[in-house]
């Protein structure tokens, strides 16, 4: 089993652990005693079995007394009508303060069971153990949690901190091939901001890593959650360094928003957005042809997109204003400087947008 | 003008001001030029006008393009339907992350738009401008906001520290002599956890007090506000200190839900579990019946209430157990020393809770 320490300010960090059947880990974690005896286990139609239940049993192992409920799979349950269901749930199950909340599922169960376990009561102690590739690098770590709305997504949420994330590999060999292939968008776009190696890893390894090879997914994941820790230590509240994990993000928003949700998977959309900001930094002069090259090499062997179909020009332009990350009208890019290296900004040339915007569309 | 500091970690400090006539001090302090254009001022039918629309002209003066909502007066607006109104208003009103919320009423307007505001987005920045005598002593300060489920008050809600509060003092002039008593409800705590000179104030200056004298209220409430600053600032969390705050508080939440939130204001619960905590100190051998008269004196003075008329022990025995500040079963109850000290227990004798609690029932 490997740790990855998150280091957060006021004893919020906190330690991700990676390895394969972890349910010991959990239960001697939450034997620790300080939590209450009443917890829940929040999980979804599709992790329910044998995953909600493997986690409760292991909660239950340690002597808490869990329940357990599953919300609908898929991104409709990060609703408002989901969180009441939970709030009420928990309620009727006399959760306290220090009551349990885990979520054993992918990114919808993580954002939804984190923003319900950040609100009820004020926060009570929460717990990630995602069962996906993209929840696992992206959405299980960095204590970002949220909702949607009808007019556009996570614009309800919270910052809030796990106590602990457990990522589980064997969990990853039910998992389906486009499923692995959404949470390596993520992975690459770690690659982009912040790890030439682990680029090149991947452009050398990628076969590996889809056949899900222990080791090769081990190392790609602990990276990537690396990575994702020292950016959150260093900017909880996405003040500003943090934005760069937004790489390719402002773009993929509009296209998940666009297809209803529905065409594209959220690292498939972060691909797409990948390209369009690479685009654009290679409009804007900042990288060459080469580098733009490289990631859609790479994009294309790993099986993700590189044509954003359903998707057109004005709504692409009008949905990137309404992202959470515009503030005052203005659209925080994050551009490419290199492989590894990217920095964020707002200057840029509203023709060169639609140029890169058009570079995806069909 | 006073103004009360309330010192935070993590740069979240803020100022009270205190006095008459604030919109100037309003105006001044938005156009600082940290706010998006676009704002949001949230009022309710009562306080729309003439508060709201001040506020919100105030905010106009300060550069600010602001919009004005109106949720429905009184507790059943502190809920989910409310929080989702609001928050598709403020998506239609394309509010960023820098935009301003602005909280003008009393302490059901505060808690509703607070957590609106500490999770539309992740949280937006917000002020509070308490417009009765218990949201300017109590819930516009402190940081808690919250709305209530079906099975309980304040069971959603975040900490989220207000940019600024602004009491104006004049508001209180056409505030219903009632309103004005249930405010004095939360400042006579203040004089018994933390202030005897402000107690034995209240036991002088009542009548003054009552009649909203300007220069008695501005004492009463600054002092109040001085406590909680102080408190809040050393434990923002609950995680100990805080605690004291809630003096009386748990019974007064059984009560209210046993009256469906109707028959009493907060205040008026809040004197009635303050006389059922002294009872308790008294039998459990912390004070003496003197100091029991003393408090009750001074409550009946306020014109508050003495008894629980509508209340059971049976429902308030079960209803202690699902209170938020319960943790595993056991009720932390805040007890009395003297006038002016108080500490938190759990070690209480059933008995002994029971007869207090039968002490304020009919």
């Amino acid at each position: 089993m490997n740790i990855v320490r998150v280091d957060l300010p006021d004893n919020k960090g906190y330690d991700i652990r990676i390895g394969t059947n972890l349910a010991a880990e959990v239960t001697a974690f939450v034997a620790s005693g300080k939590y209450s005896p009443r917890a829940f286990v929040v999980a979804d139609t599709n992790t329910v079995s044998p995953y909600g239940e493997a986690v409760k049993a292991a909660l239950a192992k340690g002597g808490l007394k869990p329940e357990l409920c599953a919300v609908p799979a898929g991104e409709t349950a990060k609703s408002l009508r989901c969180a009441e269901e939970l709030y009420n749930r928990f309620a009727d199950a006399k959760l306290d303060r220090k009551s349990l909340v885990v979520a054993v599922g992918g990114g919808v169960v993580g954002d939804l069971a984190g923003f319900v376990a950040a609100t009820y009561m004020r926060g009570v102690p929460f717990i990630q153990v995602p069962t996906t590739l993209l929840a696992q690098v992206d959405s299980g770590v960095g204590g970002k949690t949220a909702i949607n709305l009808p007019l556009g997504k996570n614009l309800v949420g919270a910052f809030y901190q796990p106590d602990a994330v457990f990522i589980d590999l064997n969990v990853l060999r039910t998992l389906p091939k486009r499923e692995v292939a959404t949470g390596l968008g993520e992975i690459v776009k770690y690659g982009v901001i912040a790890d030439a190696d682990l680029f090149a890893y991947l452009e050398k390894n990628y076969a590996a890593v889809l056949d899900l090879d222990l080791a090769s997914v081990a190392h790609v994941v602990e990276r990537s959650c690396a990575i994702k820790a020292e950016v959150v230590g260093k900017d909880e509240k996405e003040a500003g360094l943090r934005r760069i994990l937004n790489f390719g993000h402002t773009v993929a928003h509009a296209i998940e928003q666009e297809t209803n949700y529905s065409r594209y998977n959220h690292g498939e959309a972060v691909a797409l957005g990948s390209l369009c900001a690479a685009r654009l930094s290679k409009l804007e002069g900042f990288i060459d042809g080469g580098v733009e090259e490289r990631l859609k090499g790479l994009i294309t062997k790993l099986n993700l997109p590189t044509v954003a179909v359903g998707c057109t020009l004005p709504h692409m332009e009008e949905e990137i204003l309404r992202d959470k990350k515009t503030v005052g009208g203005k659209v925080n890019w994050v551009l490419m400087r290199k492989i590894g290296e990217v920095f964020v900004t707002a200057d840029v040339s509203a023709d060169n947008v639609r140029t890169a915007m058009q570079s995806i569309l069909p």
